[in-house]
């Protein structure tokens, strides 16, 4: 049976450390699996990977230990059950060993601040890239990984413009070298896995693989790809309602959204910088699925005492049979880390077994897990959940 | 051009008040077509009739009316504009005139008490279909109609076990002179339509003509028919929610509705006999659904005050990850008649649309339409939307 | 330095074993004296007990474990920290010792099933009052104490109509061998307390010591009593905002409450003769306060997964200037045992430094703790505040 | 009978065109009294003017007619009744024509760029205050008034620091023809009242009659004022609810409040200038009622399709006993206009019957009307009202 490395960057932060937290619970029977779409029956005949199979290991910029990141969502949060972070530490210490420094570049003062010393801040991005590779082809040869799924889980950084960037793998290699390459972290890190024919997953609303140039990559070295930014709460929430209102012809005239928390990725997007590109990627399903752009707003708020539990509330406002006002608004009280986990487990899954078919390029089947799914244009989510239902029915033997 | 007859049983209700002012409006241009889901431009193509064509008539047991009816709307529950209430009084006096009593068979003692003294109370069954059908045959030839129509938006009759009834039309037709035949009004009334070739659609969750018996007599009249219990709000919400908790995997613990109301349906449903069969449409689907039955709570008070406002405060209470509990809560405060009126405009048009093609018995494709829809199991709006969608796709030139 | 008692009648429930685990954390300085009253600089120089100075024991029907029933509030409702129930695991297995068997006369058949077989049921009321009677004075007497204030926690009973009962102590008493004597344990246990010189408070809807004939016996005694029914949650917000809506003129319409909880106690009140009694006491402020009596709801309803939780959704109709209906809505989640048992622990200090101060009879200037407070028509509950403000400061020296 | 004037400072926006409206309807004995704090039976023998002596004037920059206004309310916001907006055109209508053009010192861009070009803006502030002065003196000549109250409803201008401004009347007076004079068009129209000897009431959170050298003038004047900024709905909510959280002591963590609104208000304080002062205004309470900062989180956003519906939604993160987060959110759907304006007629009423006793100066006992009474630092609304009771009791004859 083949191991499978799970990478992961911000290896540290709350949901690498609920994913690792679940991922040991899950291996060791100690939890139902809840959550996890690739547990439902479906997906009963699918080639995929048993929870047992994955090995993990990851880059962060800081120093915090693993346990202890899993413990504080246990007691400061109340997210986690802390008797089941007890349980998995032994695990969890082991992965620590396996983490490595991560890269800085265009991250943004905000999370720029947060890195420990020791982190690299002046390697070009090929020095940077080269270091990362290296980490991540250790990792899978001391582990004797059959393949290593790379998913990028770390704060968002501040918005980079792809259309900027050269179209071409060969026309964008070369700026590698260049102190002004726009490429931020996270595209770097796509870059090592691509070279190093791992798969790579964009968690986050940060670029990523998104360049047309990466996806060209990714095709020349025969892996695979997806992203950008899952798709957890309040957009989930998004894709699911907005239909409702486009197939009944209601008129949508403002749909406002306040979304307060207070874990590390709300203090990072209390940064103008950072959280302008977050709006972004939870605001433009809006008017695709509409076909016309209401008034919308998007709040994001770092509140402290609410740790890792995120609260939005949403107030429609739209209009009904002979123009009349009518108004839904929703709360939704969730743990920012413990809905983000089990969707990181299901794409790495998933994106394995995309692998096991031979399957490169943009994984489009996966578009239901992102609130922006790189070259989808459907926004709802049941049609979305549709192609994956597709993929699994046409692919499975 | 062919007219085409849209006959309303509860004819001078609040639902159909609504539906008349507003086909008035729409027939004159005086509204945007807000809430119709056959204006989508998916309908574009479509062999339906124009809302002009529309001629309006009914049955009702009370004295009212309508432009009272619709005034009142428009006055205490703030939910109709009262200057176009008053712009479309010719109109709706006009169809009073076209309005003829209605029956009584088995409502239930709160909907006989609001009756006129002069509807007939103590006809056989046989005699009352007989009455109501050449009522419906009345119209059609005075007004001249290529089709007509007939939809049932009285209030919630006492709920009848359809199991308990003859399987057969050749079995169930004797049964019509007996005094304890179980047939309750609403299915009088589809019976009446469906002999004299008429459609019949029944917006209610009364009887109406779920029992295989009518479908029987609509295939063997060449007729069509569909329903039950129009799927306006809270229960649209959790046909449009419980896919999102289903697909993701999340356990649903328990979800409480509270509905508050103040209009002559919730005072119909505070009589515990007609609020069962409300209760038993609004709660089926969420096990239908997450194929599980998490406990469930679903109550509906009349608040005079609210008016036709309907608040629904929905609590769904999850399990996340791990076994972390979350919570999501909705509010919908919309105006029941309002959010009814467009999907009963819609049902006639798309009925009438199916006897252009020929089609007969039970009409599927209007699932979306319904909270228990009439043979169909599908119960997620989307893919029941997708039904309708394929219908179109399918069916126009 | 005096020992004080604090005997609590159902004193393996939610609330008591958070009024146990409370008191002895607060006992040993591990936790903040969040949620007292008492701990507000208001109450700095008033010659009361020490957390320390109070002794624990009571009356039980159920034959759990005390630390058990704590930990299932830290484990299955997420209300207690594990840990510190781990920590005061000693302190509540000891109380454990000095817990007695309680009385079940007119409890109700939904209580009395719950009761241990061991639990005299046969007994006449006079026999039960010396039985309750001997144990309170047990406990006295071994401890040591310098008074004992005896608190009913336990499940709400079904109302009993005190205009029933004779007026007088002395009219009263011979009744109580008699088979038909419609005092509940509630009051049985409050006869035993004052005949033995202790104070009696009762924090629940039960009859406790309402009848006139009872607070005679108080006065008689020399001792001191107070009730009805802790102010906790929904109905403290009702004496909060009311007085907004009467100052402000604004006209309430109607008033819709909700609760949704799954402890013992709302399995209780599943059964509508307890559950008569809560809504009563629940619903009679808004018309006291608001001088006239708009539409109002209250339910209360059993659902198991929310544990100790309980929300209340209150949505309250109201008309403003010119007669235009607005709305505000509110949620309360809150955990139900840890909202009470502080006011538990005030009132038990509080009755006690009254007994310095040698009062004795109803204690009106308690009434804010009381969702019916005895003897007080003021229900707003900044004025009852005001009450024990004034109380403080005229007595304090 | 002596008649009273009522001089709108913003006469033709949502506020006032409310409250003329609603003057108009009250003097004709068309509504009902609702929303009015003086018409409750506290106030019955209190020597006040009725609603039919008051007569209406004021300043305005913009140049809409009051009756379209007062339309615009019901129709786009369905705030008002249309038909009693028509039935009170003429009033409406006689008011224009008693409305004087209004200045602009320092009211910002956002403010500035919606007035009527005719209005002056190159007016030293001391030959504005002439100007101003003249129209209320010209007003009071014609309409034989015995006495003028003038209340400042227009938007909300950029803060000022009053410790900027010098301390007393001597100081302040010849500053008023220096261009680079701080004080504000509010505080032009205080000091135009006052030198007239009429009353001020600063309904807004602008600078009004807050300095202490306005306070002077006034004293001197032998004339009275009173501010700033009505409390009408979530403020009006918070210092309700910040007092239940102090007297049972359960702590604050943090209160966010986002707010929702589509009128002109709410589009002037979407320029961050005006909305600095208006947030502070709706911020303070919390820790001056509390005594301690929790954090806080105030937001006002211009939605367009709410119109004059002003929806708050509030959440409040508290600790309870032992430490356990509880959480109480709630929503407040309200006519911005329709909860202002029965308190700008309180207000004008009771500062002209402070006017009858002859008290002049800062009116302490309004202090319940206000976000930021001036010269009060109770800001709980109880024991503000009970200021107005003890008022209204010591006072009346």
């Amino acid at each position: 049976m083949s191991r499978i490395g799970l990478w992961l960057v911000g290896a540290r932060g709350g949901v690498a450390s609920t994913v690792l937290t679940g991922l040991a619970a899950l291996s060791q029977g100690k939890t139902r699996p809840i959550g996890l779409t690739t547990e439902l029956p479906l997906f009963a005949g699918l080639d995929m990977a048993a929870w047992a199979d994955f090995v993990a290991g990851g880059h962060e910029i800081r120093t915090i230990r693993l346990a202890d990141a899993a413990m504080d969502l246990a007691t400061r949060s109340r997210a986690l059950d802390p008797d089941l972070v007890e349980q998995v530490r032994p695990e969890l210490d082991a992965i620590d060993h396996r983490i490595r420094p991560g890269a800085l570049h265009r991250v943004g003062s905000t999370i720029a601040a947060l890195a420990d010393p020791g982190v690299p801040r002046d390697d070009s991005p090929r020095d940077s890239i080269a270091r990362l590779r290296q980490d991540i082809e250790d990792f899978a040869a001391s582990e004797q990984l059959a393949h290593v799924v790379v998913v990028n889980v770390a704060s968002t950084e501040p918005a980079v413009d792809p259309s900027r960037l050269p179209a071409t793998w060969d026309e964008l290699e070369p700026t590698l070298d260049d102190e002004a390459c726009p490429l931020p972290a996270s595209s770097l890190y796509a870059i090592a896995a691509l070279e190093s024919g791992c798969s790579y997953v964009n968690f986050t609303p940060s670029l990523g693989s998104l360049p047309e140039a990466i996806d060209q990559l990714a095709r020349r070295q025969k892996s695979r790809h997806m992203g950008r930014d899952g798709k957890t709460g309040e957009t989930l929430m998004k894709s699911v309602l907005a239909p409702l209102f486009a197939h009944r012809h209601l008129e949508v005239m403002s749909w406002v959204g306040h979304n307060i928390f207070g874990n590390l990725d709300a203090r990072v997007l209390a940064d103008p910088a950072n959280k302008k590109a977050k709006v972004a990627s939870k605001d433009h399903l809006l008017r695709e699925i509409l076909g016309y752009a209401p008034q919308t707003l998007v709040s994001m708020e770092s509140i402290e005492s609410l740790g890792d539990w995120k609260t939005a509330w949403d107030h429609i406002h739209f209009r009904g049979f002979l123009g009349t006002p009518m108004t839904l608004q929703f709360t939704w009280q969730g743990c920012d880390s413990l809905l983000a986990a089990p969707l990181v487990l299901d794409l790495a899954r998933l994106t394995d077994a995309a692998r096991r078919r031979g399957e490169v390029g943009t994984l489009h089947f996966l578009a239901s897990f992102f609130k922006s799914p790189q070259g989808v244009a459907q926004q709802e989510f049941i049609r979305q959940f549709e192609m994956l239902e597709a993929w699994v029915k046409g692919r499975k033997t």
